[in-house]
């Protein structure tokens, strides 16, 4: 079923990337990811997708809420930031307590709360995905030319791997082209960059490349499957954070990521009017 | 291991309860139940017990957030209650696009939710379940007489089961004895209550007791767990919502919500210093 074409070449050593090997295969209590994100009711992306993700995979998710959405199957309709005040009293209080094994971060909401991120990131000693979500399915613009900047600026240097669909890739960049846009995300400060292919793939099958710093691009090929699928994204980069804080080397782990998203958007179902829903933990 | 006392008597025939036998058993989608409760980032409590606990069981969440809370395991720090406009119009939003086939209600944050929430519930046809969170773990009170009062009066005749803890039984009716209490509030208007007994528990077992009108109280007695639990409450009640909403009479929802939450606290694990976390997922 799974056409993966070009697995992992010899350079692909494991200990070899950052964050990878961070825990033993053999721990034996679940690793603590810290999602940040939104909260969508449909249970389709953002927060749920990443507690359903990480649960299903063996990891535990942390959970906080970088901004509430009204929104359904077919568009977000609406977004509520966290004040940050509320977001960094919630860290502190949570850090003060649980140390987390890696950090995934969806949906910013606001760049009010870039300034705690970045002060969170760059205390952190562990993998670090971030899934740069700037538009919802319908349309509904989740991030604008400022907040890429920022993105770019303060938070992409301190990130093990980012995961942009080309529309994304293009928006922080400002390039057409995947391969030339993952250049510049690995020379603005990403140690690798996950390009996906879904959201512009027309044929029988569609490809994701892993670009990183030294190594040579390596593409995935999986079959296109029916529908539009709502928070697919977020389950491939909570997967990702989770096969890293497992202790995978990185081109094992969004291997592995891809595969289980693969699998849980095959087994999706339509709850509403619009986008499937991924089918994670049923 | 599990020494439940007393099975369903012949009066507890399926289809005798209000809200049982919404679905067939045979159906093929996951029942979908709207979650209205707070938002935990530790992942023990709330809306990620309720995700977890209805992937865990065959049924799927649907969430809105009551509140935010700034937590770790030993107490709440404090809690952002969702403005009344912004929950309304998350409600709508997704109302107009998916039918959930049960509700579950745990903390409400604040009165001003409950005039939405009562509406919802008016005009819902299917199992209510509701968690009257009064109290967390490490004494943050989060509810008021006030509010209990409003409970009472205003969602209480709505609801199919409420499972309330012996304090919360106490603080929702006044009455020392729980078989009072649990009288009073189907006096009140709930159609079957559980209390539960783990919060005062002494001694090896515990107790847990099902009242109804015009049944015979049931007892479920269960070995005592050795530490102390964050989302046991949130983990119980929605597993009677998914039972109810997957067909289940009230008995046997209740009993194999039981089970389910008994055997995800033999699973628990301490994360950080406080309480322990179920393990509903991994």
């Amino acid at each position: 079923m799974l056409g993966r074409m070009g697995g992992p070449p010899a350079e692909f050593r494991p200990g070899r990337w950052r964050g990878a090997l961070l825990q033993s295969a053999a721990m034996d209590t679940p690793p603590l990811i810290l999602c940040l994100g939104g909260l969508d009711p449909t249970g389709g992306a953002g927060i749920q997708a990443d507690i359903e993700t990480l649960g299903a995979l063996g990891a535990r998710a942390l959970t906080l809420v970088t901004a509430l959405t009204a929104q359904n199957t077919t568009n977000i309709d609406a977004i509520l930031p966290t004040p940050v005040d509320f977001f960094t009293r919630q860290l502190e209080v949570l850090l003060s307590d649980i140390k987390p094994n890696a950090i995934k971060i969806g949906l910013l909401g606001s760049d009010q709360l870039l300034p705690p991120i970045r002060r969170l990131l760059a205390n952190f000693d562990g993998p670090i995905v971030l899934d740069p979500v700037l538009r919802a399915g319908g349309g509904f613009e989740t991030g604008d030319q400022a907040l890429c900047q920022q993105l770019r600026e303060e938070i992409l240097p301190l990130i093990t791997l980012i995961t942009p669909n080309r529309f994304e890739a293009r928006c922080l960049t400002g390039e057409e082209q995947h391969a030339v846009a993952a250049a510049d995300l690995i020379d603005a400060g990403a140690a690798a960059v996950l390009v996906t292919g879904a959201d512009e793939a027309t044929g029988d099958s569609l490809c994701n490349t892993l670009y990183s710093r030294g190594h040579k691009p390596l593409d995935f090929s999986w079959p296109r499957l029916a529908h539009d699928y709502h928070g697919s994204g977020c389950t491939l980069a909570s997967a990702c954070a989770a096969r890293l804080a497992l202790g995978d080397d990185l081109p094992a782990a969004v291997a592995a990521a891809q595969a289980h998203t693969w699998h849980a958007l095959a087994q999706a179902r339509q709850i509403g009017r619009g986008q499937w829903l991924p089918g994670r933990s049923t």
